[in-house]
């Protein structure tokens, strides 16, 4: 057999250290030999990995472990809550907000502010998020932190692999690179990492975060915070499509003939089941109802508080809502056969009056039907997702990030 | 840097000798020293692991090629053409058939028979295809290739990883394992490899053997027996979802308070784009003309013939069956974002008469759709796709396939 590459001798050292500290991460309190039980690597090759990320700022020692094994109890390891860490931003129609959680996945400093980014020109928008960024990233310094990388939701579509927002419908921006805008604003934050959509970064929320053990592999998480959003994640991974716009449930035909829709469809879903159907369905108007119910989540705290009080406009208008989406959500899990479809965002708050149309409907059209969860991160998701994706690209290339 | 455990040497071997197949496979008239520049591996290394290839009956010489480098010609390497075979057979509602291929990719041997499997008894039909399947080992025997395996195409749902069909409902089969009525009857072949859902394979064949340069990563593959089946294939790879059921793009609802359809749902697509909801909107009754033109195509000779001599009846409920197409495929194109739409399998032969109403209702819905080709394959995928998937297993494995 002949001597492996350099290159590939390289990567394979990679990928051990991130299947390291992956087990670190994922395995509660694991001794070194706990680790090397899990990787399937020798005591001793996981010993030098150790030492490395030990000496990288990535990894730290809490003292003997009670191992219950014969000989010394081994030190138990911990991914350092000092290192670097990632910092996530969000900008909503109603607001903007940014966090910085540590490897151990914590938050450790949040800020939001309510804000008016509907049609809204960039320019202030991304220097006020800038200005957000900069506070937080001094703030966790003081924590003995090191921000990684930011990354930032967007209620739009994102050009794969770009920092491009290329459609952004409630906040009126098209074709606009966020990273010249926001970039040099951020200093010890680097360069932006990403811009990612927000029904993403809520789904790989869901996955990392969500408390599910073992991780769904495959899901659909439907999200919404004006609009209607959904992230499809498979084996693992989020599918993203060919140009980063998979997961566009808002825009599957529900009532083929119906409402022409504002992205030039007519009948999606979003027509039946977004804020503003819903608001209109429920005999309300919903430009009047923003205006005087502006910030996040004040339309759901209106909704949710007429639902409980017995308002059966509100309740029918939701119950339609929940109808819509089952019929769109058909179609999805003929599509995708997900292992569960997972309410999240505001839906995760609506989630008792959508519940039981929703699952009627996926009930009539469907022999085996998936369950339908609710997301414990609801709203929280996006903001979460995007810090953590800074996390995970950490743990996944431990060389990259050395102190 | 620790020694890696052999487990992991073990691993990096086997991927860099399916990496050099894999090579010789896609790359034309490669020597060594080309292999080597395409993998990024030292010329001493692809040296070793070519000539393990060759002694393993993997890999052959053509003699020297010409490089128009410096130095000596190397020597051309190609795929054996005597060595491991694939074998793929396919259940039909009509009919039968085996074929045998290369790890050229090239069709050695191939059977099909007329067969009436609707609703039939699956004891006797296995048989007659194992009959076929050992008929097919034999007569590739005597070109000096060795069965590596079989790939068994059938129209229905299979569960993932298993050799059980879960729900075939032309067929009337329910929850059958193939293996054990096919096994034993193909001496050579080794054990059934794997039963697939046609769709499936129809989309893999369209991926390995459609001749697409390069192949295209993420796409929406739509094919037709009676039933209408899809596949899903993401960054090279085919979409199975959670329990194997991915892909039914047949039963997303197109008219969601319309006909009842069999599976239970509600205004599928199959209702109005299937072949007995074709042969019913053009005013034929299906069942006497399934039985005045049995046989695998019989129908759609029939549709092709009448459309051509300008029946208007048949031209109207072809594009209707194109328009209901359309709508199931906005929602697709909406949650997978794809780069591009193939219609393979019946749907290949019938493209004329469909495409331009699918294409009417794609600009319709959709702000940039996506482009719909036609596969070259058309109803030959999914058997080639079965014999293929041996061959990509060889390849994949060469360790495990050695003389």
């Amino acid at each position: 057999m002949a001597a492996p590459a350099p290159t590939t001798q390289q990567e394979m050292r990679q990928r051990n250290l991130a299947r390291v500290l992956h087990a670190v991460a994922d395995g509660g309190r694991l001794s070194r030999a706990g680790v090397a039980a899990r990787i399937g690597l020798t005591r001793a090759a996981v010993s030098t990995l150790v030492d490395e990320l030990l000496g990288a700022g990535l990894l730290t020692e809490l003292g003997p472990g009670r191992s219950g094994a014969v000989g010394r109890p081994g030190t138990v390891l911990a991914l350092s809550d000092r290192g670097p860490c990632g910092v996530g931003a969000e900008i909503g129609v109603d607001h903007l907000a940014v966090c910085a959680v540590d490897l151990r996945g914590r938050v450790r400093v949040k800020t939001a502010v309510d804000a008016a980014n509907r049609d809204s020109d960039p320019v202030p928008v991304l220097r006020q998020l800038a200005g957000l960024v900069r506070e937080t990233a001094e703030e966790v310094r003081g924590l003995g932190l090191r921000p990684a990388g930011l990354t930032v939701a967007v209620p739009g579509l994102v050009a794969r692999g770009t920092t491009t927002v290329v459609r952004a419908p409630n906040l009126g921006w098209t074709d606009l690179d966020l990273a010249p805008l926001l970039g040099p604003a951020v200093p010890g934050a680097g360069a932006v990492c990403a811009v990612d959509n927000e029904a993403n970064l809520g789904a790989l929320a869901e996955l990392w975060l969500g408390g599910h053990t073992p991780a769904p592999g495959d899901f659909v998480h439907v999200s919404a915070e004006i609009g209607i959003g959904a992230a499809v994640v498979v084996d693992g991974e989020l599918l993203r499509g060919t140009r980063g716009f998979a997961g566009e449930l808002g825009h599957v035909p529900v009532r083929p003939e119906g409402r022409p829709c504002a992205c030039g469809g007519i009948g999606c879903l979003e027509q039946y089941a977004g804020e503003e159907a819903v608001l209109r369905a429920a005999g309300f108007d919903p430009a009047a109802i923003a205006a005087r119910h502006p910030g996040p989540g004040a339309r759901i705290d209106l909704l949710l508080a007429r639902a409980g009080d017995g308002d059966r406009a509100v309740r029918r208008a939701l119950r339609e809502a929940g109808t819509a989406l089952g019929t769109a959500l058909t179609g999805a899990v003929n599509l995708l056969d997900p292992s569960t479809v997972v309410l999240g965002g505001a839906l995760a708050r609506l989630a008792p009056w959508l519940l039981p149309a929703l699952e009627r409907e996926l009930g009539r059209r469907l022999a085996g039907p998936p369950p339908v969860t609710v997301s414990r991160l609801g709203p929280e998701g996006p903001l979460r997702g995007a810090a953590h994706s800074v996390v995970r690209a950490v743990l996944d290339d431990p060389l990259a990030h050395r102190v």
